[in-house]
């Protein structure tokens, strides 16, 4: 009965791939030993208990009704403020949408922008989720994949441009990326933005590691060299900045003439994000500067330094340092499969990365080690690390 | 360049409609005078304390990390229980699994089963969302109307039977109904069962109502009449028991074998349901009895009847009392066109109901009052309608 039964649904449905992090997570949390994870896209820190009360006192005065699908206004005036401030640009309060997370942000963009046939295009390896998100819709999804060498991992223009073909809808960019920790110079972003342009095409920016950067303020984003009528999509979250990845709550920012196909797009996925959720999110990004670079931050800084400083002394290990986000990317001579090691480094040593399998073509070699975590946890973690891998 | 964005993106998707209940409640809270609300589906109690109480001391006590994607396993231990013990049947705790409300719970099966192409059949008029989001997916969506007379809304099964074709992969029914009030019959779930397995159909259970009935202890499920590994997905929420409408969270119970694959559409939807968020519902389900059955049905019960005796009373409203659900779904002879009823009595009156329009074929000229309400509430908008109306 159970073969029949998914014999009977859509079968690119059922091809659906489990999350190859998950995976990891999964063994690693079955195994009757200490184990630190750096799989997963957070950090360990809880959200910090200012953001938690603003959503609890909010829940407790029974703001606990239907909301605005689009999200509060206080809330997406002041992520309008947020991001004019911090790219010196003028974004309308009427741009921004609350999201379920950048997941939903970035599903219902994928929803509205590729359906069956439409093709998506997207510097690899990524995110694996972008890549099931457009698989859900039908769209035809083309990967690029960067070149890694002594300059790190490095997007070929031309290549990308030259992969667009009729039935190109979209590109996909998501600087700093993730797993790479490649970010985009602002003269790569005008020639994507210049090549949109000339060929009609959409931009799709997951833009939600824009202030992990270990050389400048913030990653160039598309907001500092786009109008605000372009065919651009920027997806962002509460997740990383203010330490809320299990609050599922983002925001999307897209064209005002987009805001009611947008609302209904949300309206008819999820209906809205809980209005006392949105009260902690509000407090988060009005409050939380201090938090972020004060701890978030500054915790990444400390550890990033720690973890390519360990990695670079390993012979078999390639590492580019990442320019952005909170990833160290790198493979291992000599270990062909990153699954295969990433199950073997639980069971010796118990420290949890993530396979470069889980993010598609150009990663398999590769492992995400995720720093965003402690000196006191990151530490002993590469010590562990360098014991396996020496 | 706005009609230009809008034409740059799927047709498909600018043809989504907003809600015709978010218009007139947009409208509604416009007006410079007091309004009684009775156009969405949800009560006027805020979450009780004890379910608030438990999500804040998640919250506070650090379950702010991403979490298990099918939903925690106490909470999906509960809510197995609670079926098995609501429907006297064994009901496995791998079957459940957590969604952002029964909307999300209605497009990841939806998603699932039908594909472009892929048709689905439900009795209309129905809650709109549900066309909506096979919409999305580019299913063909084929409604049937209930038939309307003195006997009230009855689903005419032959009329159903007949309308699947080759193309059919599901059919919804939504029992008790929104906005009908219809309820099936155990014998018409069995019938429809039956025509399911033969022509190897899917059921599609909306069962959100299934708790709000008015001469029984609940309404009759598919959970009463199908085997753990039928084709059926039944779909539930948090938000009307216990009022949490706000909160986003449901949940969808699917065949064992499918738990992977909702997983997975978990995932790359939304990415779950924040840990927080279910420990407010762990404490809902589990120790929510007296709050539904004392206060939350309580009230509907009063209002039913204060509703049912003013309507009756008006000559010009054909009403059929509901048999399940909340709601009140009345035409006004001489009124063609329910939108502008609408408008007309948030103007004349300041009472807001949710116009037939808003719900599909068959309704057109149909208004929905939501009763979940209290006795002082529903009183004076009974006596401003029984004016605007007599």
């Amino acid at each position: 009965m159970s073969q029949n039964l998914l014999e009977s649904i859509r079968t690119d449905i059922a091809d659906l791939p489990e999350s190859g992090i998950v995976e990891i997570m999964n063994y690693g949390r079955s195994l009757d030993r200490d184990v630190i994870g750096l799989w997963a896209g957070e950090g360990d820190l809880p959200t910090p208990k200012f953001i938690c009360d603003a959503a609890a006192d909010a829940l407790h005065g029974g703001d606990t009704f239907y909301t605005w699908q689009r999200g509060v206004p206080p809330l997406r005036a002041a992520i309008a403020s947020y991001l004019s401030n911090l790219y010196g640009v003028d974004i309308s309060a009427e741009r921004p949408i609350v999201t379920v997370g950048g997941m939903q942000a970035i599903v219902a963009t994928v929803q509205m922008l590729c359906g069956p046939g439409d093709e998506i295009i997207f510097p690899a390896p990524v995110w694996p989720n972008i890549f099931h998100a457009a698989h859900i819709t039908g769209a035809i999804r083309t990967p690029v994949t960067f070149t890694f060498g002594n300059q790190g991992w490095k997007l070929d223009l031309d290549k990308l441009f030259d992969a667009v073909g009729e039935n190109t809808r979209a590109i996909f960019i998501n600087s700093p990326g993730n797993p790479t920790g490649w970010m985009a110079t602002r003269e790569e972003l005008i020639a994507i933005r210049d090549f949109a342009r000339e060929r009609g095409l959409w931009i799709i920016a997951d833009e939600v590691y824009g202030r992990f950067t270990y050389d400048r303020d913030h990653a160039p984003s598309f907001f500092e060299i786009c109008e605000p009528d372009e065919k651009l999509i920027v997806v962002n979250t509460f997740s990383k900045n203010w330490a809320m990845t299990g609050w599922r709550i983002g925001w999307v920012t897209v064209p005002e003439a987009l805001g009611q196909v947008y609302e209904n797009l949300v309206q008819y996925n999820t209906s809205g994000v809980a209005g006392f959720l949105q009260q902690g999110a509000l407090a988060a990004i009005t409050q939380g500067e201090d938090f972020f670079k004060n701890e978030m931050l500054a915790r990444c800084k400390t550890a990033r330094d720690i973890v390519i400083d360990t990695l670079e002394r390993l012979p078999r290990v390639r590492l580019a340092p990442p320019d952005g986000a909170f990833y160290a990317f790198f493979s291992v001579d000599g270990e062909e499969n990153s699954r295969d090691l990433c199950l073997r480094l639980l069971d010796e040593v118990g420290v949890g990365l993530a396979p470069g399998t889980a993010f598609g073509p150009g990663a398999e070699q590769f492992v995400r080690l995720c720093y965003c975590t402690s000196e006191a946890q990151i530490r002993p973690a590469m010590e562990r690390l360098a014991e396996a891998l020496a």
